[in-house]
């Protein structure tokens, strides 16, 4: 077996074998495939894809080239979820109180930041104290002890995708749906869950444009999960606009907190009820999505999954009187409201401007050693479908350094889009996919 | 400007502009786009191929990306000929004696051979003393005393399509006409010649396999030098069987030899006058085919072209008595002789599997540092068309390494595909492509 025939076969449209995947994967690891060859080799795949088959057989040789992570003594089936990413979207964060306060264990690896979208490990760091770098056995002790943790994705879970992403990230090969689809799974398998609930975001915000590809993607990801024994549904949003009205670090948190006491906002709320039931569904503690949510619902009413929020927090040393006060959350310095400078109705918000000035006022990073301001972000007070009149306020930065401000600002301004006409309110939840296929259209 | 836009750019297909052109050429010199970069970049190019616009400045990006041999010293208009290779192509050297003894300067830049085709230098080294390390100011003033002279391409020339190349060797990219194209016609144009005839082999024994594809790149390539203001010629012929019936280093010079002295083979003379009858064309040396066939038959004959090449070996420090006396040239230690084990007709010589069979008894290079033995090869002793009985001689093995013997011997066999029913003779001359498009398809 040769490299060069491997990027040869592809290139020319044929099917690689099982035994040809490893050995890309494995002498890929080991340094005996050069770069130079692999990004060729991906790109060939970013234009002739893989069959369902090369896809799983990808995704199994990139997990298995690390450890997979042996959970088995943490009782009862668990269950981890994973978003493809957009801007406001601290669904994680919510959702492992909310199922875990049910009994549910959620072993949670997550990662960071990167571009115009941010990532759960740097908003719950928000919290002064909190520690996400753990051992493997804290981690499982954690969620032994409060059937929840989170752990930063810095462990060596499948190094190859690893080295695959980074290279992905500089060859212009990000964009294909079996690189996707194994890369995301091949860290999951190798998470040692027993069930996936994956969110996918399609739209101005996410890294998905539009509703086919995504379905593509879902399906592709289901069928490698359930291939490999997982039960896995994924759920499809709508990341047009942020989700929930806070984007940036601290602000985030306390929309959580906010989310936990019941106080909305209500897309959050929706989702979280949406996919939690699905996380319910997928460990047999619902029977369907009625009962899954209603079972939440109940958590958020009686305050059980704040409480399993402060238990979480606690656990990996955090400070819990910053749940109670929020306000002790880190805050910036400034604020900055943008005004509305015409009548009607807001037609959209641009999730990935909103992202990206949001970056730009500190909240995310550029580069993958870039420090962030956890206290800086935008807090959205008009959402798509609302009414608004001449100045009202839109938005409010939160800012440090007013250097960033005019660049920022003026991206904010740019993200709304107000008309005359009430228009239709847009759909948060798009689609549900699972091992039958299409289940839910909305 | 940046590398990672460039790629998307390409993958997406649409048309990079002169600017990105130079742009990646420079920086990847510079070594600031990193291999794996340009590798996916190029596999991108492979798929979307290139318009001639961008291909002419991919070409005067490499071209330019070294130093322009400056030729003005030497008067006249000089032709530079270059095949894109084959099995027994030795018409570089026939024809460089051939065209200067009739006036017409020839500056050949040639290269060594690799895998299972043969270089000119390589075979040119036969002779003994014989220098190709020239430095340009020797090379110049050759070409000014004899008309002729021939220079290793280890000079600096289109350093920039030297990395290109080694990279696309390894990365599957090298079948590719935009990439061929640019890669000959950037070293070409770099050599400083005023015009340029080009042969394009296509068969078994080249690396191009299809007649479409021949015709595609001949139109390229002539596109590229009429573009740059040279007249450029290419002539399209078949490599299915290997050129002449020498194949090996020694053993080909024997035959350039024989052809100078009007001795044959009558294919190799069929060619090296078309050839030649072309590069006197383009310099104004022959007003049309039949005119320049004339003048290097009558030089041939006269002994003229035998006593040319003579000078050139002598003026490069090579043995002239070896051209005298062909018999003091390299000689293998041993001969093997295949035999036929039918009777009928010679339906095919397979050229790639001769060529390969050549290469393993040591005559030519799996990689680029292996060494090569001069005076290992094969002499054909039928060839397509021909008829031939049980106990005839099909070829005959020179070698100095029996344990070589039985896996070339083998291949030797297999190469000969003999039918009972009397073939057609297949056509060596299949096409010529001039600045007017197709102007003769034989």
């Amino acid at each position: 077996m040769n490299i060069i025939e491997i990027i040869e076969k592809k290139k020319f449209n044929n099917e690689l074998s099982t035994k040809e995947i490893r050995f890309v994967i494995d002498n890929y690891l080991s340094g005996k495939i050069a770069d130079y060859q692999m990004s060729a080799l991906l790109m060939a795949i970013w234009f002739n894809g893989m069959n369902d088959r090369e896809i799983f057989d990808l995704t199994i040789a990139m997990a298995h080239s690390g450890k997979i992570l042996d959970l088995s003594s943490i009782s009862g089936k668990k269950v981890d979820k994973h978003s493809t990413g957009g801007v406001g979207d601290k669904t994680s964060l919510a959702l492992l109180p909310m199922v875990a306060s049910l009994g549910v264990p959620v072993p949670k690896i997550s990662g960071r930041g990167l571009g115009h979208t941010g990532g759960t490990i740097d908003k719950v760091e928000s919290i002064t104290g909190f520690r996400t770098e753990l051992t493997i056995d804290n981690f499982i002790k954690n969620v032994r002890k409060v059937k929840a943790s989170i752990i930063s994705a810095n462990i060596n879970l499948a190094p190859a995708d690893k080295l695959v992403y980074s290279l992905r990230d500089v060859t212009g090969t990000i964009d294909s749906i079996p690189l996707i689809a194994s890369s995301i799974m091949s860290k999951k398998i190798a998470g040692g869950a027993d069930a996936f609930v994956l969110n996918i975001t399609v739209g101005q915000g996410a890294f998905i444009k539009d509703i086919s590809s995504a379905i593509s993607l879902a399906k592709t990801m289901v069928n490698i999960g359930e291939k490999n024994q997982k039960d896995t549904y994924a759920v499809i949003s709508s990341m047009n606009q942020p989700l929930g009205f806070a984007v940036g670090n601290s602000l985030e948190i306390k929309e959580v907190i906010s989310l936990l006491n019941n106080k909305g906002p209500e897309d959050l709320k929706e989702i979280c009820l949406f996919l939690g039931s699905y996380m319910l569904i997928a460990c047999n503690a619902a029977k369907n999505i009625k009962e899954g949510i209603d079972k939440l619902e109940k958590v958020l009413e009686s305050g059980k999954a704040l409480n399993k929020f402060k238990q979480i927090i606690k656990s990996q040393n955090g400070d819990v009187q910053q749940i109670n006060k929020p306000e002790l959350l880190p805050e910036a310095k400034y604020q900055c409201e943008i005004y509305s400078k015409k009548n009607g109705f807001v037609d959209s918000v641009d999730a990935r401007m909103i992202g990206e000035a949001s970056r730009i006022l500190g909240a995310g990073r550029e580069k993958k050693d870039s420090k962030i301001d956890l206290s800086a972000g935008i807090v959205l007070k008009k959402k798509q479908g609302q009414s608004v009149n001449i100045g009202e306020v839109l938005a409010a930065l939160h800012y440090n350094d007013e250097k960033k401000l005019f660049l920022a600002s003026d991206m904010v301004k740019k993200a709304f889009c107000i008309i005359a006409k009430k228009p239709i309110k847009e759909n948060l939840l798009l689609a549900v996919i699972d091992k039958h296929g299409i289940t839910k259209l909305y």
